[in-house]
């Protein structure tokens, strides 16, 4: 079992790096605060007994058997937060890999393979309204021209990095190699967990998102003077399309679809609304199922426009592609879960996390932990010591037993 | 026959009077541009052979038969504008009625009644943000304390009178006596009279708008993160509202329901709206009927927040009662329509105009001349020569009748 007391206090402590007000976390990127974070990761690596170096693009990374001559077994996952975020987005996982070490150091269990422990840099994207930097530097596929973003005050990736004394001419040296397999636990940061009253999962892929933006052009008139039958109201389209958006999602057993932003023009009480503009977030693990609902959903839309003979045009923001978790190390976690006493519940992931960027390039597996409420991303997000526990003891059977494989 | 020259001129001279590099006007109250084209007025009513004055709230009023004791036929309209506003709203009546007046003088056609043409203060409410400031005064509605509204700059409407020579504390004397009826000429702002390929109609009523604000509140998660059916989606139950307002409009023959402006909180791409606010726009020239929607809307907003666990609230912004023209008159303007050789449409005004002040206080009608493509509040708003020339020919024929009474 792993040691309860001391990754409690490490996960205290490491909130105290950045803490807000308001209970929450502020580390962003090549900041003072993740400065201090990662010396204090730095510090818990080499006490669990890994060798420890900073790679070029800034992920802290810890070693363990770096002698043998293997593929290595990648646990990880990352330290920065959104603005006001909560305490274990992020950190459980590289916490819980920490400590999985020291509690084999401690017993004096050997491993057979090399095993590498990641804090990814800036997987959030808070800084530079890019996330997952060091997951794409390891995956080698962060482009040259991915580090000219800038932050708000005009500081480039680039930039921040010199100041923390990396050389963005080097990024491709941190793109992993020799590697067995990449396993991240992470909180759920929804309620199917919580739902079905068990306290680590199983996930079974993680839904890349498709971002679409849709934009429907009716006839802004006076709404007084506008009888309902002369009217080519863009927001009574607008809203046909997304109660059916909606329908159309909920006939997928795991697909979802969210309109979060909308926008009205010109938005005034009494003008019928000329023009509307609203995105729509499509997830799915499996890349044939988000096609077919983007399709429908796109019939719909066109449907609903040509009968209120509204314009209709569509913008694909992003289609990140979904990613599978590897099947066999779905089994090894569900019998750690099984050992652990605990029903075994296998869920998606629709939020995106830094394995995905390994996809096709290793297996990748993701352990998940309940959250509170299904909160995230606030200062209210928050996990049991029970199901800390649990997860932590979870990721360390998985870990012996891909070792042993 | 009105001048149908002079007309055409005075009405491309007040245009000039204010105008904008857009081919616009901007003629706000209690402004230099204003005060120029009150003096316009002044002398285009002079010509015409009225008695000018300017009353407590800065009306332009020209008499004629003031020496008459019997009860007054008014005329008028307003000369302010709304922001890069058109050349006919409101200008369009108050230059028809001088016309008619002209007219009637240049062929020595005599009078029983006294007669009353009135260019309004401020109907549009621009500088104020408070509309129909000198109908208001005409009908004794007006308020000290509404003199005390103030414009962007923090000047009141009491400030702005003084600069002007007015005195607040006299609006009371503004209040109109011994009045007969009254009758406005305008642009229709819609499109109702250009479907039906008629240039002037009958308004049977002026809609008074209920404007009520929405909100839906359900809760704000991670779009990725949160299976359909976990959801408490604010987005899709207000869109559920919206299609029904409209469905349930549609059912009355003249009303309208309009959802206009609409906000989203968190409005984030992958976040589920929490809280949508939205404002409806109800209206109808009968009460009841306006009443009864209200209802409809009401229960099935209800429903629909009850069925899908999200609290909803509705706030009334305004509620200004509907305004019925005089059956009478109405017959009256539609022998004149006749008579001019056109056919005779009946149709209410959705938009509020400075006829809706004299509400129980004496009769009150209304004529409305075509709009191009129902734009208005717009440097596009146009009015054919032919429409303005029926138009004034059915007001000049509609004051004779009133006046043989």
């Amino acid at each position: 079992m792993i040691n309860e007391e001391r990754l409690l206090l490490h996960l205290a402590e490491l909130a105290k790096i950045g803490s807000t007000p308001e209970g929450g976390v502020n580390r962003f990127s090549f900041t003072a605060e993740e400065m201090v974070a990662n010396l204090y990761i730095k510090q818990l690596m080499e006490a669990a007994g890994m060798t420890v170096f900073t790679d070029a693009i800034g992920n802290i990374i810890g070693e363990l058997n770096s002698h043998i001559d293997a593929p290595a077994i990648v646990l990880g996952s990352h330290i920065d937060t959104v603005p006001n975020g909560g305490h274990y987005d992020g950190a459980l996982g590289v916490l819980s890999a920490i400590e999985v070490i020291h509690t084999l150091q401690d017993n004096d269990i050997p491993l057979k393979r090399p095993v590498k422990v990641i804090a990814f840099k800036d997987e959030e994207g808070t800084r530079f309204q890019f996330g997952m930097i060091g997951s794409r530097a390891a995956a080698g596929t962060l482009q040259l021209a991915d580090l000219q973003r800038t932050d708000e005050e005009g500081i480039s990736i680039a930039e921040a990095m010199q100041q923390d004394g990396l050389d963005a001419a080097n990024v491709a040296e941190a793109k992993l190699s020799n590697v067995e397999c990449y396993v991240e636990l992470h909180i759920e940061q929804g309620k199917v967990l919580e739902k079905a009253d068990i306290g680590v999962g199983v996930v079974t892929g993680i839904a890349g998102p498709l971002w679409q933006q849709i934009t429907l052009t009716g006839t802004a008139e006076h709404a007084g003077a506008t009888p309902m039958a002369l009217r080519q109201d863009a927001l009574v389209g607008a809203s046909l399309i997304i109660a059916k958006i909606e329908e159309l999602a909920r006939q997928y057993p795991a697909a979802v679809a969210t309109v979060g932003k909308l926008s009205v023009s010109p938005n005034g009480v009494n003008v019928i609304p000329g023009e509307v503009t609203f995105t729509v977030d499509i997830r799915d693990i499996e890349e044939e199922v988000r096609n077919a609902l983007e399709q429908e959903i796109h019939q719909a839309a066109q449907a609903i426009a040509q009968e209120r003979q509204l314009t209709l045009s569509i913008e694909t923001l992003q289609r990140v592609a979904p990613v599978k978790c590897d099947t066999e190390i779905q089994q090894i976690i569900a019998q750690a879960i099984a050992d652990n006493g605990q029903q075994v519940v296998h869920l998606p992931s629709g939020a995106g996390h830094d394995a995905m960027q390994f996809n096709g390039q290793f297996p990748v597996a993701m352990i998940f932990v309940r959250s509170k409420d299904g909160i995230s991303h606030n200062p209210k997000e928050f996990t049991s010591t029970e199901d800390i526990i649990a997860g932590a003891n979870v990721l360390k059977q998985t870990l012996l037993q891909l070792d042993q494989r």
